[in-house]
């Protein structure tokens, strides 16, 4: 059995008797029942994943993947390719969006490239490099089969090395010029819906070129006919390797019950793909952020996930996730420090 | 002039100047323009308070207010009055929601009785007690024109002896069995809609219960016809002890340059107040969070705030404040920790 569907075949739902010992200890603190919403349901979620009542969210990292992408050469971007090469050092020297937001809550970043479009090395990140950049989707799959599952299996690798490192809390992160345009063209695949409906200015594309990207994505898509039932066939003909990696990070925590936080719109197709491939993953998965992309509500809506935080970032990175580590956190702490009816004479 | 007028006719605008330096720091650093969204915002809101680029938001303290409520004899609320009581003092002990919450961001907690209904003095809980409850608003106002300035007042008076010890972010919270009702009055009363649109469950009242709420609102609103345009009739009429002082905290960091963190429903109505008396008023608030109560995208929307937070949270205390203390200062850290264009080749 490849590592792929040996990991998937051991995704288990959340441990219910957990989360009902939680649920039973944030019932006695001393507030209304439910009065503290997703602080509780993260406390529960966790209780699930961890299968213990207590846990400790300490230790945490954003891994964060890097690809180009053969598309990028129709036009669907601001940015020069090169940025990518030139801003993933600073997710490994702590000095972008990610880094910086990951340095504030106490969080490490590892950041690997799948994918850049370059032959050197780049200082501070992990080589898994599969090839420089995906092929152009509009004019064949962007990758094969085998490097899809490659892709997922590189997540998974990273994911599980962490999580022996003793990393609790784990979050996604990538960076990619253009990697807005795969990411649509997955939702849109999954969904069912027109690109148009999924597409949006990514890092900041002019507002009149979204419809040229969005017809970009429905070519695309219309040339390699993936089938939505089959996540690696998606990931294979419209996605990235970035994308793939991801969604194996999802995968490698659901199968080692450890809680993933999505980060943006990238995230969230990495997280429509895993969930393909094992919908129990789905019950891992934290949601941070609500990107300002406009297909954000359609994946979160199929996902059926609601993010703790609205900051019309559309950033990426991971850095979503990182500011979410600290909700998290501020979940467990109010969770094991408040007061409990049984301590204080409340009239109940 | 008394020391509210004083106060009101000192508001000013945020200084443009300020907020332009900051944007241009902003649009240096290692990321696409605006991505960073809501950080963004927040970072530009505060250089404009301070009349400065860059800022300590390091000294933060939650002012919350108690207060008890006449009409809670309608049956409005679900739980018994001496919970206001039994609950405040916690606020100081640090036990409670707010006070875990303000643990963890590493923000300090300041309770004041502006309206118990009891006759001790309460542990840790600073006593401005005006009078042991309002009055029930079904039967008459809640409270005299001579009272409804004496809780705004108080209010002021705490906010500057807090901005006097140090303190850069001040945040408001309260405690008040049933102060959802007062809340829901007064912004019905500043919208103009009926009640049944801006009435919910507040702490937990039974959803059959809801409309009843709302019926004993509508009634307390046409016995006392508060004038919409006047914010101390409406608090006089309809309001509550402890919203009046939230106002008055918002009033009193306005003049003081000082950005205020609003909580949830109760604080909303506060905010609606202050905005009355003077709308730049409005300019010194963050909303931290979306609260579960039924009227809080209309107050949202007649404020033009968009919270940070999106945690279902109902407890109120001032909880929600704190929580978004952290995202304040995780704002300020990206802002003064990322690099910029100037030190990195980006190829910009």
């Amino acid at each position: 059995m490849s590592l792929l569907e040996n990991i998937s075949k051991n995704i288990y739902s959340l441990d219910n008797n957990s989360i009902n010992q939680a649920k039973q200890k944030l019932d006695r603190l001393i507030k209304p029942t439910g009065s503290l919403g997703k602080i509780e349901d993260i406390c529960m979620q966790l209780a699930g994943i961890y299968g213990n009542k207590d846990f400790d969210t300490s230790k945490k990292v954003v891994i964060a993947f890097a690809g180009d992408h053969g598309v990028y050469e129709e036009g669907v971007a601001p940015d020069p390719q090169n940025i990518t090469q030139l801003q993933f050092p600073n997710f490994a020297k702590g000095i972008c969006g990610v880094g910086v937001l990951s340095k504030f809550v106490g969080a490490d970043v590892v950041a690997v490239d799948v994918g850049i479009n370059c032959d050197h090395k780049l200082e501070g990140i992990r080589d898994y490099k599969i090839r420089k950049g995906t092929s152009n989707m509009v004019k064949g799959p962007a990758m094969s089969r085998d490097e899809a599952i490659k892709a997922l299996e590189i997540g998974i690798e990273v994911a599980e090395e962490c999580i022996e490192k003793g990393y609790k809390v784990v979050g996604i992160g990538e960076m990619g010029i253009c990697n807005t345009t795969p990411s649509s063209a997955i939702i849109s695949v999954i969904d069912g819906c027109d690109p148009a409906k999924v597409t949006g200015i990514g890092a900041g594309l002019k507002k009149e070129r979204v419809e040229h990207k969005a017809n970009i994505i429905r070519k695309a898509i219309e040339l390699n006919n993936p089938d939505s039932k089959d996540a690696i066939d998606i990931l294979s003909k419209v996605g990235g390797f970035e994308i793939g990696s991801m969604a194996g990070v999802i995968l490698g925590c659901s199968a080692n019950k450890i809680p993933v936080v999505l980060d943006g719109f990238i995230s969230y197709a990495a997280a429509l793909l895993a969930y393909k491939i094992n919908p129990k993953t789905r019950e891992y998965m934290i949601a941070s952020h609500t990107s300002a992309e406009p297909g954000t509500q359609k994946a979160l809506d199929l996902l059926d996930l609601s993010p703790v935080l609205n900051m019309d970032m559309r950033l990426g990175e991971g850095s979503g996730a990182a500011l979410a580590f600290n909700i998290i956190e501020a979940s467990n702490y109010t969770y094991q420090n408040m007061a409990t009816f049984d301590e204080i004479d409340m009239g109940r």
